[in-house]
């Protein structure tokens, strides 16, 4: 029965429950929304859960759990559960996602065109250096690892604002404007041509440490990491390794194998590193919000459900 | 006789002169091409200077001087010589110059809307803040002050990569996409809209302390400046004050009163600015040294000059 349906929410912990609350207020006034650990919810009531982290075992609590909504674009936190009950995940994946994500990448590779870690290291050390001049975007190739709506929106916003942009995925696409190289045989060719080099892959068993020492030793010196994939993706170690030997110039980092990544980890402090809190592509609370009611109401009445995760394709 | 024409370089001291003269010999191997300090050149012999700050009195001792060239788009630090011949002085504009302002106000404009400032401060207490989601580009309105041959591409720029763009100058021009404003009659209804308000205005003593405390206060609460203009159009009292009440969120700054900014002052450090070395649209040397050489040779030939200063414009 409809109005009995609840949504439980498990996003940013008890701070982040007004604003929540409020969102679903705004967005679909007639939805109960129940903070996940509110004692007054009967768990046989809950039938939607939106989750970012969810402490294993915590799902298989609802025995009338229909769908799981993740609160990110990614699912893996959510797989990580032992105890996941059989159910679909939803992605969330709003009308902003893509354009945030934008907005972030060519924000970085801009970032990178301009020397920002050494703007920032003379900033610190109020040094006027005045031969930080950088490169110009359009003389600047950037390779995108991941083509799917995230990768394929960023590879055309950065070829838009006038670099020159190549794409790699698992299996060659097409995009105007954009060469696209695909599979394991154009992989080295693909790193040997990426100055800077965007990970966009989703976070997924077979692409664990793709870029690893080897990959690095591909790239051409001086090349530029940005990471908004996932910290999974990159061998962390190596990855200070080719910066200490110059063979990455920089790198910017929103995604780490520990999060929050702990204070007392090498890349906080290292010069030629920018570390970002996970917020790449991360939604406003409210526009999560209407898009987690636009997906309950799809599945009340019976319609598509966009971004579903499908374990065979990993994402 | 053309064999005789000598150009002399005051750019950056004798730290720089070994690669400008590398470029000029890769530009134009027949030119002769001298440090400003070299003892051996006769002043007589002088017909050319490339100068960003020349001592005052200085370019007074060339009897034959013909052309004075600016290492920069700027020709006030030359303007500023009391003693200064009444010669032609040619702006540096490269075919490179707006294409490296246009990408570097794109990057400030994209850093701003993602809380750069915040997220470099972040980092340096290694602290995760994975609430600084900051906002779209999209629903971001940029004011551009000035819309010469800069001020325009750049505004077509941000307008390209999404961005809500108004622009504002002395009297209004037309640019496709772009609401364009001028004069005094529009200034507060431009100043009330720009949430981030870019500085692009040529520095002439009419545009002098523009952006004072009066201008800060018909910004909407939070704005972002952006100057790469001219330190003489900031109050810097006046936008110390505005970031210190909130009423301005942010400020990323290449210009100054003083340049080198001086290492006491309190720009540097403060946490919502960030202080770049008057590098937004400085062309590589080999950039300049083409461009230099090109207006050379057509004042030779007796061909057009581009980029003349033009004092009843003051650009």
């Amino acid at each position: 029965m409809e109005q009995e349906d609840v949504l439980l929410v498990q996003v940013g912990g008890a701070a982040a429950w007004p604003e929540w609350q409020a969102a679903f207020q705004a967005a679909a006034p007639g939805l109960r929304v129940r903070a996940f650990d509110d004692p007054a919810v009967d768990p046989a009531t809950v039938t939607h859960a939106l989750v970012w982290q969810p402490e294993p075992g915590w799902l298989a609590r609802f025995p009338h759990l229909r769908l799981i909504l993740s609160a990110a674009a990614g699912v893996d936190h959510i797989l990580a559960d032992p105890q996941l009950p059989a159910l679909p995940i939803v992605r969330m994946v709003t009308p902003e996602t893509a354009e945030r994500m934008g907005d972030f990448v060519l924000f970085a590779a801009l970032g990178m065109v301009r020397e920002l870690p050494a703007l920032i290291d003379s900033q610190r050390e109020r040094r006027w250096s005045p031969r930080l001049t950088g490169r110009l975007a359009s003389q600047t190739t950037v390779g995108v690892m991941g083509l799917g709506q995230l990768g394929a929106h960023v590879a055309g916003r950065l070829r838009a604002a006038g670099f020159q942009v190549m794409g790699w995925s698992r299996s060659a696409k097409q995009l105007p404007g954009i060469e696209c190289l695909g599979g394991q045989a154009d992989w080295p060719d693909f790193l040997s041509r990426s100055e800077i080099l965007v990970n966009l892959l989703p976070g997924t068993p077979e692409t664990a440490a793709i870029l690893d020492a080897a990959a690095f030793a591909r790239l051409p010196a001086g090349a530029c990491l940005i990471n908004v994939g996932r910290g999974s993706h990159v061998d962390e170690q190596a990855l200070l390794d080719a910066l200490d030997q110059g063979r990455l110039g920089a790198a910017l980092l929103d995604v780490f194998d520990l999060e929050p990544l702990p204070a007392g980890h090498a890349l906080w402090s290292h010069p030629r590193v920018i570390v970002t809190p996970h917020i790449a592509s991360t939604a406003s609370r409210a526009a999560r919000a209407r898009q987690a009611a636009h997906t309950i109401a799809a599945d009340r009445s019976g319609g598509a459900i966009d971004h579903l995760y499908l374990h065979a394709r990993g994402y």
